[in-house]
Formats: structure tokens, C-alpha cells, sequence
């Protein structure tokens, strides 16, 4: 567990004092000073998640230390919102090769801004030293009334599927990163090449929208390993299929461009993962509250397709009603 | 997070499913099929926990993996017995080169016996790929009545300092492994040897005693870096010093042999990691129940020495009152 230092001139202590402790604001942290913190008892159901992210798997060795540290968090932030449920706080993992001062303090400080912005404060967590690549694992904690998460496995035939944000800019930004074909296209459009990076490594969780998901969603999933290997999943779990408008997946105007000039199909960016968006279900007669209270929250909300019955994958249709097979519909570690 | 498969063929999803599903008996844990698992209110104050075991650093590549999942489960549970909580659950966080069969299938098997021997079930986490070290991050939740959490900061002077077990033997058992000094002293006996390497690989953490750690103790803190540099944290979270009788250390028989022959002092064993035993300040009034205590739930205890007023860091005495100075009291990563 982090430790402020003690008696102990221990280097660990040190650094978790000097770095971390500001973040753990809340008085159950006990100022990282114990080996377990505290969280109060509370009439809600507690929501449970934990996702590590690698370097050079989900970030890369170039990535700035404070886009890694948002990353980090934020995208448990997105399962937390994805399931309707309000930020209560996280543990953090640190595995690194050395305490370098140069990456651990944009590291904190961004970790920080996001703790507080999201409501989300540090609980506690410890630093392990790896000869291998860095690894930060958050588990976060979210709160929800009794029973109401929102699950995977209530979609019903007849509901709306409905996507907020747009899809693909991450897996461009990473190929812009790589210098792959997106970094071509828009080789004179700087704003456009930014934009789309900032998507892959700061992913924008939909937090706002997480009361409203609560309300009117029947299911719902964060989209983080590609919108048709994750509605899969979500199909999959609820039992039902899905027919989906490609043409109505909404796209940002860097990513319509570069689809535009056919380069890279469309596919790629509905198999990319790193999206981040909110993925669900909305019975047709709660898709107007719904979008209200999306527009209120700031969200943007695209319905993509409607639930069908059935067990075979969810069917992507082009322009012409014509399916599009997709090779690899998710990311997949193994 | 870990997901059963759905409609993904994907091997990700697979190995979830083959090797930790059956690990998941809590209903919260929603079988693993969903991106959170759920953990009821209760009127208890819930601790939390994280802790990780890096390959090559807290444990060696060539360990057999059901004493790693064992280790890596049981360092939160002794936080927790230490802390007075009953656990209620963990997240894993499993990084792997591959998906080995020959090396996940006892992983698992071990870690799902822990788990249920401990009263402790597997609510989520997931499996992440990485070209280093294997890591198992585990993050443990834990009940306690509220307000009861057995701190750091509580010990006074006159307190007695109390530990169980032995202290010591995971060091020796690492030093044997290595090949050390004290595997040419307990050349002759396999027994001892083995039972050393056990106590490297397999703590064996004090969850029976927790009930009476809550009810007697005036502070607790489980020892996991080293018995001299542990006390020194525990000593100054509650302003206070101590003064320890070296020779009323418990020490196993084949520690005290190693010791007996002088090859390796005490100050590494009391300086050594992985004991995984109790220390606890104890009122004088309270020793007696607390003793009672320990009897029936089958755990050794020593007092050891004294809380006493003070900030230096406690003292070590040895047979003649002298105090011996520790070069190196604890392990610290950076």
C-alpha cells in the first residue's frame, strides 16, 4: 500500500509521499498513511472495475507521462459512466523501470486534475519497480442505487442502438502516430493530425451522460476494444442481434475525410478500439428523454441501428443494405 | 474487465472464461459477463487494498505459478487480518507474456482454493499482454464494524509489541533458493530447507486472528517488509519508539539453527521481507484476552519488547542490552 514515509528514509515512501499524497483527498485515504484505506458504508450498490494499461500494448513508450496517467484512469471512468454509475474513488498500481522525477510529475499532477474533475480520488495503491515496461492497474469504484446498474444483457428487438461521440478518431490517431496512411492524408492538416492523437491518448469518458444511461438505457457498454466486436458482446449478452446503418456511425470531420479518400475503409474505424463512447440499448419510447437529457449533459447521441432478434453477430449494412464482413470485429490481448 | 466469451471468439475472453469463471461464486461478480461486478451495501466500512507481485522482483521466474497466485492473493489478506477486517473479495489484474496453459492452469486452481478457503471471491478483472515480467496486481476489499479499522497510529507507551509466527523464514527460504549461505548449513536437512522455501512461497497470513486484532489491539500492521523497518513505520504513525529484546524474536527451528551457526546474523532475518505475521501493539491489560485469543485460533504469539515515548527509531537489544544497529531495516523498491 502507499505509504507517506515514517521512520522509514525508505525511497518508495518518498516518492508516494511526494507525488501521490495530494491526491488522496478524501479523508478514508487517511493520507496514505495506513496500509488500507476506508470507504464509507453507503446505501448503494458499489460498482467494481480494474483495467491496467501497458507500455507499448495500450500507450506508447513516446506518450507523454500525463496523457498516460488520463488514460489510465479515464478509462475505467468509462466503464463507470457506461454502467450508469457516480465516481467514488480508485486504487493505483505503478510498475516502473526507475523513479524518474521528468515522468512521474506530469504523471501526478494530471492524475490529480482528473481525480478531482471526475470526482474520483485516490484511495491508495502502491509502486513496484519492473526491469519490464511501465503498467499502471486502477481499480475504481462507483456507486449506483440498489440494483440499478446498467448490464449488458437487457437489450431488447425494437430498441434503438445509439452511440454518443463519433467513432475511430483513436484508432486514427494511433495510425497517424505510426505515420500509417491517415498521417498521409492529412499530412497538410496539422489541427486535424492533433485532434485525433489527443483521441487515442486522452480518451474523453462520457461521465456526464452516466444518470441518463441510468435512466432510459435497457443496456449498455463503454465501446474500448471497437464498436462491432463490443456491440457483439452486448448483443451476445442480451440475447438479441443487431442491423446497423453504417452510414449513420458518426465520424468526426478529420475521420470523414480520411474515409472520403479511401484509403482506409470504414471497418477499420468500427473494428478500432480506444473509442470511449457509451454503446446502448434505448427502448424507441425513452430515446427523446434520452436525448434530451444528452443534450443537457453536452453528449452527443447518433442512433446507429435498431436490436433484432436473432444469435448471429450484429449485421453492418452499407449504403446499398449490403452487409460488410468484418475480419476481426474486436481487439483481442491473446 | 473479464468477460466470459459472447459472441468475440476471442481468446481473451476464452481464457477468462476457461480459467476464472469458476472463481467468480460471488452473484455480484455477475458471472464475469458483464464490465463491473457489484458488491452489496452493508452497514460495514469497506477497506481497501492493492497490492502486486512483480516476476523477478517479488517473486522468481521459477516458482511454480500456484505459489504465485497463492502469494499474490494472500499479501492482501494479510493486510487485512492485520487491519481487523474480514475480507469480502478481490479484482486481478493478470499481466502475461502468453496464455500458457501449463502455468495458468495451477495459477488458477490455487488461486480459486485461496479464494475459497479465505472466504475471499474473485469479483472481476482482466488479462493484459506485456513482452516483460509477469505481474499479478490484486486489489482486496475488507469489512469491519465501522470506525474499527485497526490502525498504525494507535500504539502508547507501555504497550507490549506482539507478533505471530516466526520471523525470518522467507528470507532464509529466498536465500536457499539463491543457493546462499543458508543452503550449505541446512545441507543435510530437505525438511528444513523446504519448509523455508514454503514460507517464501506461501505466507501464511493470520486472517483467523483478525477478530481479535480489532478487539485488543491498540495499533497493527501486517509485517511484509522486514520486521525492524515495519516496527519503525508503525512506531512513528503513532509518535511513539520502542524497545525490542532481540532474543525474544521467534524465530522456527531452522532459523534459529542458521543463526545458531552464525553464518547469517539476526539482523537479516529482521530485516528480511515476506514474513506476513502480525505486529501489534497490545495494552498490558489486554495481552491476556488476546493471548486467549490466539490459542484458539491456532496462532503463535511472542511479545517482543515495549512501546516506549519517544521519536528515535526502536531500539534492538540484544542479550547484554546492547543495541544492535541495522544498516538496511526494510526493503524499498526505489
Amino acid at each position: 500500500m502507499m505509504t507517506a514515509p515514517g521512520a522509514g528514509p525508505s525511497g518508495e515512501d518518498a516518492l508516494i509521499a511526494r507525488y501521490f499524497r495530494p491526491l488522496a483527498t478524501d479523508p478514508g485515504a487517511l493520507g496514505l498513511l495506513d496500509d488500507a484505506a476506508i470507504l464509507k458504508p453507503s446505501r448503494e450498490d458499489l460498482l467494481l472495475k480494474t483495467d491496467a494499461i501497458v507500455e507499448g500494448v495500450h500507450f506508447l513508450p513516446d506518450d507523454p507521462s500525463d496523457t498516460v496517467a488520463r488514460k489510465a484512469l479515464r478509462r475505467n471512468l468509462s466503464d463507470l459512466a457506461a454502467k450508469g454509475a457516480t465516481p467514488a474513488g480508485f486504487l493505483l498500481t505503478l510498475a516502473l523501470r526507475t523513479a524518474d522525477e521528468a515522468w512521474l510529475t506530469p504523471f501526478a499532477r494530471a492524475l490529480g486534475e482528473d481525480a478531482k474533475q471526475y470526482g474520483c480520488p485516490l484511495f491508495g495503491g502502491e509502486t513496484v519497480s519492473t526491469p519490464g515496461p511501465i503498467m499502471v492497474s486502477i481499480s475504481a469504484f462507483g456507486r449506483v442505487p440498489p440494483g440499478r446498474m446498467v448490464r449488458r444483457s437487457g437489450a431488447r428487438p425494437g430498441d434503438r442502438v445509439v452511440v454518443t461521440g463519433t467513432i475511430g478518431d483513436a484508432a486514427l490517431g494511433l495510425d497517424i502516430i505510426r505515420g500509417g496512411a491517415a498521417a498521409l492524408v492529412l499530412a497538410d492538416d496539422a489541427g486535424a493530425r492533433e485532434m485525433l492523437i489527443g483521441r487515442y491518448r486522452v480518451p474523453q469518458p462520457r461521465n456526464s451522460l452516466a444518470n441518463a444511461v441510468r435512466d432510459h438505457a435497457s443496456a449498455a457498454m463503454d465501446i474500448s476494444d471497437g464498436l462491432a466486436g463490443d456491440l457483439a458482446k452486448l448483443c451476445a449478452a442480451s440475447g438479441v442481434s443487431a442491423a446497423i446503418d453504417i452510414a449513420s456511425i458518426p465520424l468526426s470531420a478529420p475521420a470523414a475525410a480520411v474515409i472520403a479518400r479511401g484509403v482506409i475503409g470504414i471497418e477499420a474505424l468500427i473494428s478500432g478500439g480506444d473509442d470511449y463512447e457509451i454503446l446502448c440499448a434505448i427502448p424507441e419510447s425513452r430515446f427523446d428523454p434520452f436525448a434530451e437529457a444528452a443534450g443537457l449533459a453536452g453528449v452527443a447521441l447518433s442512433s446507429i441501428g435498431t436490436v433484432i432478434s436473432g444469435e448471429s453477430a450484429p449485421n453492418f449494412l452499407d449504403a446499398h443494405g449490403r452487409e460488410v464482413r468484418l475480419a476481426h470485429p474486436s481487439y483481442s490481448h491473446f
